[in-house]
C-alpha cells in the first residue's frame, strides 16, 4: 500500500527545486493535495511566469528588454564590472546606490561540493566572452561572491578567467557587519577585520 | 527597480508551502525561473493531482475510495482506532505490519506554537464524531503523536477529546530505538528508556 502515485509523482518534481530533500518535498506535496487554492495560486503563478524569463544578452539578469535598463544606460561607469551569482544579490547591491558600474549575473548558487561553475550550469564562459569584448573599456571586475568556502572557490575561479582576459579582479570587503558587536563576532571575522584595517 | 512583478509573485505564492520563508521562496522561485523544464514538469504534476486528492470519509486518509482498502476490510480489529498527524504516518505504521486496527488521519503537522489542533485545521470535531459514532466496538484510541513537546501537546488535546467520549488511550512506547547505543542516547531517551523498562 502506498500513497496515489500523483501525490509521489508530485513530490518526485518538487525534489528538483534547490536543497529541497525526500521528505520536505513529501511535505510540500501533501500541503498542495491539502489546499486546494495555494494549488491553483502556484498553477497560475507558474503559468504567468511567461516573458518574465526573458533575460538581458548582455548582463544576463532577468529584465524584460535587452539589453536592459542596466545596461542600456550610458551614464553608468564602463570601467567596472561586478559579477554576481544570482539576480537577488544584484537587487540588494543595487539597491544600496553604491554601484553605478555594469553587472554580470552567473544565473545560480554555486556549492563547491559540486563541481566547476560551468559544471553547475553557470555563465563562465559567457562572462568569458564578455571580459574579451570589453577589453580596454573594463578595468576590473569586483567578484561579488559571499564570504564563504563557497564564494572563496568561486572567486578563484573567476579570478582565473579574469586573468586569462587581461582583467584585474576584487572582491567586496570583508570585516564586522555594521551594527555587529565585537564581542559577538566570530573569530574569522575579526582575524578579517583585522587584517583589512583601514 | 527589482525583479519582474510574476518572479515575486510567485515567490510570495511559494511562501505558502509549510516552513518556506522569504528567501527559500525566492530561491525557488528563481530556479522555476532558469529552468523551464522543471517549471513543465511542476505545472504537469499539479494539474495531473486531480482526483488524487480525495479522502477516505471515515479516516480522513488520502484513498481513491470511500470507504477506503483499510477502512472496507472486515478482518481488521474493530477495538483500536489509531491516530496520526500526516497520511505519511501512517503508512509507514501500516508499512511495518505490526498493526490491524482502524486509523485516522488528523490531516497536518501539529506545532503546539500556532495555537490548537482545530485552530491549524486539524481534523479534532471529525476525530470526536468517530469516537462517539465507534463507542461500544472501540476499546482504545492509539495516539501516534512524535515524541517532542510538540506531539506531547497534541497528545493532551486528543487525550482530552477522548475522555469526553469515553474511550480509553494509549500512546507509542518510548524508549531506546532498536540499534541506538546507550552511549550516544539523549538524557531524556535515557530517562523514558528507564521509566518504560520492561
Amino acid at each position: 500500500m502506498s500513497l496515489p502515485k500523483q501525490i509521489t509523482d508530485l513530490a518526485d518534481v518538487l525534489r528538483g527545486l534547490p536543497q529541497v530533500g525526500q521528505r520536505q518535498a513529501m511535505r510540500f506535496a501533501l500541503a498542495l493535495v491539502r489546499d486546494g487554492q495555494l494549488r491553483a495560486e502556484l498553477a497560475a503563478a507558474i503559468a504567468a511566469l511567461g516573458g518574465a524569463t526573458a533575460r538581458c544578452a548582455r548582463c544576463l539578469r532577468l529584465a524584460e528588454t535587452s539589453p536592459c535598463r542596466l545596461c542600456a544606460d550610458s551614464h553608468r561607469d564602463q570601467s567596472l564590472l561586478l559579477v554576481v551569482e544570482e539576480d537577488t544579490d544584484l537587487e540588494h547591491l543595487e539597491g544600496t546606490g553604491a554601484y553605478h558600474g555594469q553587472y554580470f549575473v552567473l544565473g545560480g548558487r554555486f556549492t563547491a561540493s559540486r563541481g566547476t561553475a560551468e559544471e553547475q550550469g553557470l555563465s563562465l564562459s559567457a562572462l568569458a566572452a564578455r571580459l574579451t569584448e570589453s577589453k580596454g573599456t573594463l578595468k576590473e571586475l569586483i567578484i561579488a561572491a559571499n564570504p564563504t568556502i563557497d564564494g572563496d572557490t568561486l572567486a578563484l575561479e573567476l579570478q582565473r578567467v579574469a586573468k586569462t582576459a587581461g582583467v584585474a579582479t576584487s572582491r567586496l570587503g570583508r570585516g564586522l557587519p555594521t551594527g555587529g558587536e565585537i564581542e559577538y563576532a566570530d573569530d574569522d571575522t575579526l582575524r578579517e577585520s583585522l587584517q583589512k584595517r583601514g
